[in-house]
């Protein structure tokens, strides 16, 4: 079986959570598993120089008007949250944590994670809120909330979210085929071309 | 008939071009024409504090790789220019003279110049080569050099730019339907379901 997709996003991410309702089915519809891998964008804006949307003037409002568009115009569920965007570093290291446990868990956390702050407006900023989703599957609540202080998870988090930023992460979602890097929610159909037919 | 679709663009900017070889074939398929409005990006940039794309650590890497990729996607002819982003301000000055006299021409002309600086490789911030485009389809070189020059051509321009910027441009391409702003060629697909079916 050829190398999993690498999937890299951000939680608070409005275009990672888009794509996020889509990169299972395409990578499956050409036999490849995806590698989920959550990363914090202010890190990677660090060495670009990056904003978020929002903040960046006339641009973030467009942006807003875009992600309500874009999710009608693919037929996802979302609602613009509350808060926006959000610290997600206690969803990463959630997830993490959770990867060394139980990795197919780990990825139904992060998909729960997004469906809970682009759905249901949950503030997934705060760390008894990620407990609660975690919790909806089975993971105990109590265990999590003590490895979001565990010193080895942090340091997990932080060597993950440094290695993707090193290999050239700058924005979410960014998708890594073979090698091949491709940015943003409006690269999936680049993605499904390369993975029907190879580089082009 | 309904109104035109309005479509902003930088002569500089490669997803402009991209864009500009199908725009045309999207309006007319849905019984609209164009209104072709080159803008300086660059006007823009200071109302958002953006810059190009090249002079983006580690996303300007991407980019310079993203263009010839999705040229490739798209199946049109793209050289990456040997000087890159350029001035297009005699580009852009060249248009709106020639559109005063020549509506059609003009548009002729903006579809020259962005062949020439993109497939050509030929240096359009140079007064004397978007003379010698425009003087391919009858243009009076010597009249349109004159023209650069003038300061009611100039102040039309700066009319023009101020204008798009005043009313929310901030990429290229971006492309107003009835009201409704697109920005970038990735858009092109949201742009057609709004002229095949209005509002979604």
């Amino acid at each position: 079986m050829p190398a999993p997709i690498d999937f890299y996003f951000d939680f608070s991410s409005p275009y990672g959570y888009l794509a996020s309702r889509k990169i299972d089915a395409i990578a499956a519809a050409h036999g490849r598993k995806v590698a989920w891998r959550p990363i914090l964008l202010g890190v990677a804006f660090k060495a670009t120089g990056g904003a978020p949307l929002p903040s960046i003037p006339i641009k973030g409002v467009y942006a807003m008007r875009d992600f309500l568009r874009s999710a009608r115009f693919h037929g996802i569920p979302y609602r613009q949250p509350t808060t926006f965007p959000v610290s997600t570093i206690s969803a990463v290291r959630a997830f993490y944590w959770l990867q060394d446990r139980d990795p197919a868990k780990a990825v139904e956390l992060a998909k729960a994670l997004y469906n809970a702050y682009f759905t249901e407006d949950l503030d997934i900023s705060k760390p008894e809120n990620v407990a609660q989703v975690a919790a909806r599957f089975g993971v105990n609540a109590q265990e999590l909330a003590a490895a979001l202080g565990d010193a080895a998870v942090k340091e997990r988090t932080k060597t993950e979210v440094d290695a993707a930023v090193t290999k050239g992460v700058f924005g979410s979602p960014y998708i890594v085929v073979d090698g091949e890097p491709f940015w943003g929610m409006d690269r999936l159909e680049q993605v499904e071309r390369w993975l029907a037919k190879g580089p082009f």
